[in-house]
């Protein structure tokens, strides 16, 4: 049985504009790898209700999974819990549970409880929220969406909540080699290897170091057995 | 009239195991933004035939441009061009014109011009040739899409030549103030500035530093006096 399927959904007109670098992408690729389950899409659409709920729509109905990244703060701009609870056509409201967290963490902090902050108690129904240790408001998971924040810290501390309750595969296991050669050079062999072993993954990465043209040839699978036994092959074609 | 359009179409199983951390959709934002033109979607795909040809399509009816990244070196997991020339319905040949560079680069550095290498000479029919001046292989610009490398310094270079022929927009200006206030605390009036400036996109920030909450307002539009209007009432309201 192949391992189950992800996405995820970045929300946010700051990745597009290019003021802000993203880094849950690459965070969530290497934690899904680790846990067995395949992300296999990734999409940035910008603060717009319209192509948030467009894209959820498509990714949710392609994937076993889909995990969004940002648009959940006390702002005008963040959009993304409505836009979900309009993708899955359910009300959102003021959710009892949220607020008495969001409302203790207030009061924690000497801040008022404002209209802003609550805000973030708003939650579509049916969900299941996503524990926040770093800031409090909650993410949530709906179906099967698992809605979290954009700042890099809490959104990895809401996927370390989350991923636990997942059923992963296989780990996707990894080696590689590295040869001072040009891909050009080693793509004939490199291509029979691949042949001769259809149930793995290759790819080649070259590199260019200190003027040092290379390769990084790169095996992955799920099973380790078989990943040595073409690492062995290729080490001996590339000795 | 709204600035130019455009997508971009990252291929890689590297990028979506998490091997590695994808930088070209951060730098073509960046430069995008700054020759005014609307980076209004990314997705990342991996090294599929059929899910590249789907995802071209839908990107290149949807946006002015589409730039895709990845997947035109000489080995066998470089399938991009082929699911380009699928995807417009035309055929796909080694080219003469690629062939002549390619050979006169391997003449010179004494490497022979084999069949992995003449690969990258196989250029969709209808097809202009991007210039590659780091490494020679070119990217292709056919219709509305741009196909260029997924090693960032030739992507880069490669964007370098092809952005100044493309007719941008006003560009995309911003202002930031950061002030040591969280996004709760202003929210309600950076909302009523917004609302105050419909031609304007404002966005929130939170950031911690060194224990410090606080928040970036960025405010962002093509017309300069515009956002000097809104960044004065700003900075007024959190003085």
């Amino acid at each position: 049985m192949p391992n189950p399927s992800a996405a995820i959904l970045v929300i946010g007109d700051e990745i597009l504009s290019g003021r802000t670098r993203d880094s849950n992408m690459h965070h969530l690729a290497q934690r899904l790898t680790d846990h067995g389950i395949t992300l296999a899409e990734a999409r940035v659409v910008p603060d717009d209700h319209d192509r948030i709920v467009t894209a959820l729509n498509a990714l949710r109905a392609a994937y076993d999974h889909v995990f969004t990244s940002g648009g959940i703060g006390p702002t005008h701009d963040d959009i993304t819990a409505d836009a979900i609870a309009a993708a899955f056509g359910v009300a959102i409201t003021h959710r009892a549970d949220a607020m008495a967290l969001l409302q203790a963490h207030y009061d924690r902090a000497g801040l008022p409880f404002n209209e802003a902050r609550q805000r973030m108690a708003r939650i579509p129904d049916g969900a299941t929220l996503i524990d926040n240790p770093i800031s409090t408001a909650p993410g949530f998971t709906l179906g099967n969406v698992h809605v979290m924040a954009g700042v890099p810290t809490i959104f990895e501390a809401m996927l370390a909540g989350v991923l636990p309750t997942l059923t992963g595969g296989a780990p996707l296991l990894s080696q590689s080699l590295r040869v001072n050669r040009g891909e050009g050079e080693i793509a004939s062999d490199f291509a029979a290897l691949a042949a001769a072993f259809p149930d793995l993954s290759m790819g080649s990465y070259p590199f260019n170091t200190n003027g040092v043209y290379g390769t990084n040839l790169v095996i992955r699978g799920t099973d380790a057995a078989r990943i040595d036994a073409a690492m062995t092959r290729l080490a001996k074609m590339f000795a």
